[in-house]
């Protein structure tokens, strides 16, 4: 299911090669009928964005935000390859086109890759490869979860989902490992949905969804160079959804993706939802949050399941948001640590009971206004670095 | 030697019981005589400052630049403890001004503190040391050697530095260990000078040694509630530098001291200094270095050994410099793995034996201006997440 659930779309996945390992690594999202349909994409503000991303925001402008199908790859991120990847990007994307129908250019295709950066792009499998995914393509559950499998780099589960709006389905496929950062994560994202909508619309409601989850995610702070987050529209379910329940479920979709992004992020044993109340604005307290939860002191205390609090002040303290330490609170899991910024009395077995927990919930309480914010992360450990000392 | 280099100073170091094992922990520096002697201090910029701090930058308003000495202990951080963390220090600072001579106010006593974060500092313990400091001090190298013991955390060995200009010497101890990040570490350090010179001019000497030194280190990005670097001087050598020379070794000094801190940062098996030239200002190129010095996925790969300059090229595009990609140069250790963006043939024997150094040079050139900076920073392993994971 995931991106074929919603009427109108097919999708597939094969190993062509890029991957040495023999992986599937190559995957393809369309529509069923091979016709462009409203398209809309969030990509990587990287000032080193990779050839997929140039060339991908370049289609969705000429096409005016129409496309018949995204071309998928990993175990190649394509970045820092010069003119030769752009190319390579182009070529794909031509390829795509004249496989899915006639009528389309290659602007009416997006493509997305991830993987390792400053590498050439192996063009001889790609090319054996894109006939191949082109005819894998089916509405069957069976090849929505090849191509789903086909995205995947270091993560360890496939990342499906599918969300029913009233007379319209969202369906998506993602893949996130670490690199997670605000602004976004390494990660793909392809969403999919039958609802009726234009591209404007459909566009505004994808950066809505966006900036309310994929940018609250924080495993390691580091933006990467392929980031990207597309939806097609088939409006084959002939619904039309009010721009709040399309916004609304699209959030749903993606703080779910997001979320499962965080519980498989590379070696982390704890997931961390740090959340900031009573800032001066929801701007304060997402920096305040983004700071904590970013904080390697903070995450290797997670790691050790240790409600070292002082950590999580010292790092209000420095995140440049409107501070006031008298009037500070924390919480872990609902036990406070910390009133008028001191420590106070709490229940101990409570407390290490839920830091002992997979999740583990950081409240701050600034005392100062309104405004609130939560940023989702993750311990750091040995996992971590064990899957990122080397690339071999 | 160290703080006692200089003409007209003491110094000493006792345990007296703020570390539960029974380790050196408070520490004196003073000077000879009694009498308050010009006196400057940078301290941290977290809004979430340490009782210490907050004390001592009202002490050397009020005095107008004068101090004659400063009690440093270790142990805890004596932050996050409200009003009576304030009282603690106020206490400390009046019972060394009487101890110290006749006539001194408590505002002629600077105090800092290092350690835990959030309890409140044992106050029986300090009470009874401060008159065992007080008759420790001495000109002796062995008092200053224990009073450079007597500020250490996870400090594995104590850092120490006298440098000489001309007429007229500057000494200093400092410790610091994780969270050594722009604007300052969790580090203390005290300098002295026999130089003679009045406040204000040292206060400018001294913050435009610590901007192009203490401020170039980045451990874990993480910045301190307790940060304070400070310096007297007794003007007994009767020299009066230049305002130049006088910041040169100060300078000299500062930035030793941040190599030693960078050497034994915790759990670190690496140092690597990231330069970035030619950005299009000094203010971009500190920007663009920080970012790829804070990276943990690069900070990871240079524990692993491993030249993957993906990364480097990813953070500087992330880091909101000005920056194109087809400018870009990288090197490792003077071999160049990355030009115009886009990976070369390079000498694979000579880069992994510079891989395979304790000291790893970066360097990224942007091709764009004559901006220029250096950050130095460490690995991340194993060793920092076993220091950091408990407080116990």
């Amino acid at each position: 299911m995931s991106v074929t659930a919603p009427a109108g779309f097919v999708a597939g996945g094969v190993a062509c090669g890029i991957k040495p390992g023999g992986g599937l690594d190559l995957a393809l999202v369309a529509t069923a009928d091979g016709l462009a349909v409203p398209a809309a994409a969030v990509f990587t503000t990287n000032r080193a964005a990779a050839a997929s991303v140039q060339v991908s925001r370049r289609h969705l402008t000429t096409s005016g935000g129409r496309a018949a199908g995204m071309v998928l790859s990993s175990g190649n991120a394509n970045a820092a390859t010069g003119a030769r990847g752009v190319a390579d990007v182009e070529e794909m994307a031509a390829a795509v086109a004249v496989g899915l129908g006639a009528g389309l250019d290659a602007h009416h295709v997006l493509v997305a890759q991830t993987g390792l950066i400053g590498i050439p792009l192996p063009m001889g499998p790609v090319r054996r490869g894109l006939p191949a995914v082109l005819a894998d393509r089916s509405g069957d559950r069976e090849a929505s979860a090849r191509a789903a499998r086909a995205i995947m780099t270091t993560d360890t589960v496939q990342k499906e989902i599918v969300v029913h709006g009233s007379g319209f389905r969202v369906g998506a496929m993602a893949k996130g490992a670490a690199m997670l950062a605000p602004n976004m994560a390494t990660m793909l994202a392809i969403l999919t949905t039958d609802a009726v909508v234009d591209p404007h619309d459909l566009s505004a409601a994808l950066s809505r969804a966006v900036s309310g989850t994929f940018n609250r995610l924080s495993v390691d702070g580091s933006m990467s160079t392929n980031d990207t987050v597309a939806i097609l529209a088939s409006g084959a379910s002939g619904s039309t959804p009010a721009a709040a329940e399309l916004a609304d479920v699209l959030g749903q979709v993606c703080g779910q993706l997001a979320r499962m992004m965080a519980e498989d992020a590379e070696g982390a044993t704890k997931v961390a939802v740090v959340r900031v109340l009573r800032a001066v604005s929801d701007e304060e307290a997402h920096r305040a949050a983004r700071q904590v939860a970013e904080s390697q002191l903070v995450q290797c205390s997670l790691n050790g399941a240790d409600p070292y609090w002082g950590r999580v002040v010292s790092e209000l303290g420095a995140a440049g948001a409107t501070f006031d330490l008298d009037r500070v609170s924390i919480e872990y899991g609902g036990v406070t640590v910390c009133r008028a910024g001191q420590g106070i009395d709490h229940d101990d077995v409570a407390l290490a009971a839920h830091m002992a927990g997979r999740t583990v919930e950081i409240t701050c309480d600034l005392g100062l206004g309104t405004g609130e914010a939560a940023v989702l992360t993750t311990d750091l450990g040995y996992g971590y670095i064990d899957e990122n000392r080397t690339t071999s």
